[in-house]
């Protein structure tokens, strides 16, 4: 999937300088293993707010940057954001720590600000320092090339791939009644799972609209729990996940904080597909989404148990419509449902009706679209919720055991 | 690894005819697609007792064979068990539970006992219904083909199996204080995982010693919990499982009860780990063994989560001690530790030490044997847990995406 094909109506491909007020630039200062990859990037928020919400991985081995960007975002405000490819400053103790801090000092000084108000990201193999020297280099280099048109926002973007094979950006501008528009933007990394030994999802977004830290952080929950959370590509939490959002409030519009976050999601979820879209050897993409649940947690639980079987995920790679997988695995869950009345669509066929054999699985066609659609009725209520993931393939097996540490 | 080579003491192979007061049987009949595989195994107790417990999976899509043996097993008593492989009978609904039913009748009819003491199980793809004719004509062969000696009770064990490579059995000997000695013995089939669309594990023990139904069902559930429960190759549960001790009593002697849930306990690990040996294309069998945990519930929670992972699993494969992807997964449990006390070694060599960097990684030789030995001292507590599991290969994709359904 190339990055411009966005799946949901509205987004567009630009990044996190679209919003006025915000400057980015990525470049290359040698902590990747690969020559000449740009590896350091720099977004900057020049107002006239800075007010920010970020929410971090829930892993108890949090990377030095995130139990730093704790800190930093926890007063509301962030005036820039540090991000290094390379390396993930995971598991590194108090050097690590340390290491964090000088490069957030480092950014400070460049940008006069205060490092207090520099949020940090890396991400890259764990148990490993950083080069330290070379991300100060970097963080130097980034600064002075810091600019607001397309290409630096793609060169950020860019300068956080680790196995990715696109860059990810996502934007969209909202018009509103009064007159006038504001627009979010935003960048990710990931490669629809924890990577080879790297962690994983890094997501900046930026929006010029008038926002307080308190509204950011409601939308920023909101929006994240119906896009990234709902991506679950092999169930693996990094160290480093970090999803950051920065509001200028330069477009001088105070939204509806109703329609900011649903114009937020949709950003969050064209980025969440990039994400699975990328998805390392995957060959297709996978929606899987349980309906006619007793609760929307329910619904959920039943899509991820699906979503997270090898046996499933491996059917789905030979294009087989192995829907015996589908409901062992509904069958492990503690959902609603009288399993005499379960139905299972694969790409719209029902091969299997009130828990038993349905339509012919040969009616099914998994070889022709990358995109599979799998339905799961409980006949058990009204609510619904849908999980992305991707199929296991013999490329993941090899890019995943391949990389040599 | 061959069925021979045993890794628990004490254990020998033989199957369910070493107890005295059993006979067993393994023919084909036609239903496994593969021409002259035996499919259809059968195991009689000839007393003089014929008590008996068992355990199913706890999957909501039980199979029919568990629907109609959790009913025949609730009086305590079991006569037969009726064994095939070539086809699950799950999600089959009301024809396929009729089907059981007329297999078990057909039977208690050859035998001369009754349907409702005759235990069923079945194996194979899931979805489909089981040819009965082939089955009722296996069943009539096997009771002919009944016997005592150690190729009867091979024969049964190949009969089961679907894509497992070896049989699989295991017994023990154990001489009392008083003179003399009773027998356990066991077969199992199991690839280690919930194969392409086929049904898992089946397991069927026998022993001579004299214990009541409620003494057989407290050991086997001490046993179970101690060795398949421990066992976890893709974190996948069948609709089929099924575990069955039978007692016949032939031996004459009352064990001490602890004793006797010991020695099944042995029995069963050494099945467990001919299923993890035998797994899907794996090339590592992998031990996750947590201590000092603060309960043998929370080392039990971290073990599982890190056999669970798929990056892990992948890493093992590729040779790699990439202890970052454990880390990870420990960091997502909720087990009492400090992640600043938390250590890690891979094959005894320490690589993560105080949840930071520890000895050279390179100092890990994971190429050289088959099994791999992972421990997580998480310094918490006295307690710990072992999970057995294997890696995530190239031929696991392979061997559960190539089979059409």
């Amino acid at each position: 999937m190339s990055a411009t094909q966005h799946q949901i109506e509205g987004v567009i491909t630009q990044g996190v300088t679209l919003a006025r007020g915000f400057r980015a630039a990525g470049v290359s200062a040698g902590i990747s293993a690969l020559e000449g990859k740009k590896d350091v990037a720099l977004v900057v928020n020049d107002g006239p707010l800075k007010n920010a919400a970020a929410v971090f991985t829930t892993n108890r081995f949090a990377a030095a940057p995130v139990l730093w960007s704790q800190q930093v975002v926890g007063d509301g405000r962030v005036d820039a954001v540090l991000l290094n490819s390379g390396g993930a400053n995971a598991c590194t103790g108090a050097p690590g720590f340390q290491d964090t801090h000088t490069s957030a000092e480092h950014v400070a000084d460049l940008l006069n600000i205060s490092a207090g108000d520099v949020l940090v990201c890396s991400t890259g193999l764990i148990g490993q320092r950083l080069p330290l020297d070379n991300l100060l280099a970097g963080s130097e280099q980034a600064a002075r090339a810091l600019g607001v048109s397309p290409s630096d926002s793609l060169a950020a973007a860019e300068a956080i791939m680790t196995t990715d094979t696109v860059p990810k950006q996502a934007a969209i501008c909202v018009e509103v009644e009064q007159g006038g528009d504001y627009l979010i933007g935003g960048m990710a990394k990931g490669a629809g799972m924890l990577a080879p030994g790297l962690a994983t999802m890094l997501v900046v977004l930026t929006t010029d609209a008038v926002l307080s830290p308190e509204d950011l952080d409601t939308a920023l929950r909101q929006a994240v729990r119906l896009s990234f959370n709902r991506a679950d590509a092999d169930g693996c939490m990094s160290t480093n996940d970090t999803v950051v959002l920065m509001g200028s409030g330069a477009s001088g519009l105070v939204p509806d904080l109703v329609g900011f976050t649903e114009a937020l999601t949709k950003v969050c979820q064209d980025l969440a597909l990039q994400l699975i879209g990328d998805a390392e050897g995957a060959s297709h993409d996978i929606h899987v989404r349980t309906f006619n649940a007793a609760t929307e947690e329910e619904a959920e639980e039943v899509s991820r148990a699906v979503s997270r079987s090898n046996l499933f995920k491996t059917a789905i790679f030979g294009n087989d419509p192995n829907w015996g997988r589908i409901l062992s695995e509904v069958g492990t869950t503690s959902a609603d449902f009288d399993p005499e009345n379960v139905n299972v669509l694969i790409n719209g066929v029902q091969v299997c009706t009130g828990g038993g054999i349905g339509q012919d699985r040969k009616l099914v066609d998994l070889a022709a679209d990358r995109k599979v659609t799998v339905e799961i009725d409980l006949a058990a209520g009204e609510h619904e919720a849908t999980i992305w993931t991707n199929d296991l393939t013999h490329d993941y097996v090899h890019e995943n055991s391949a990389y040599s540490s």
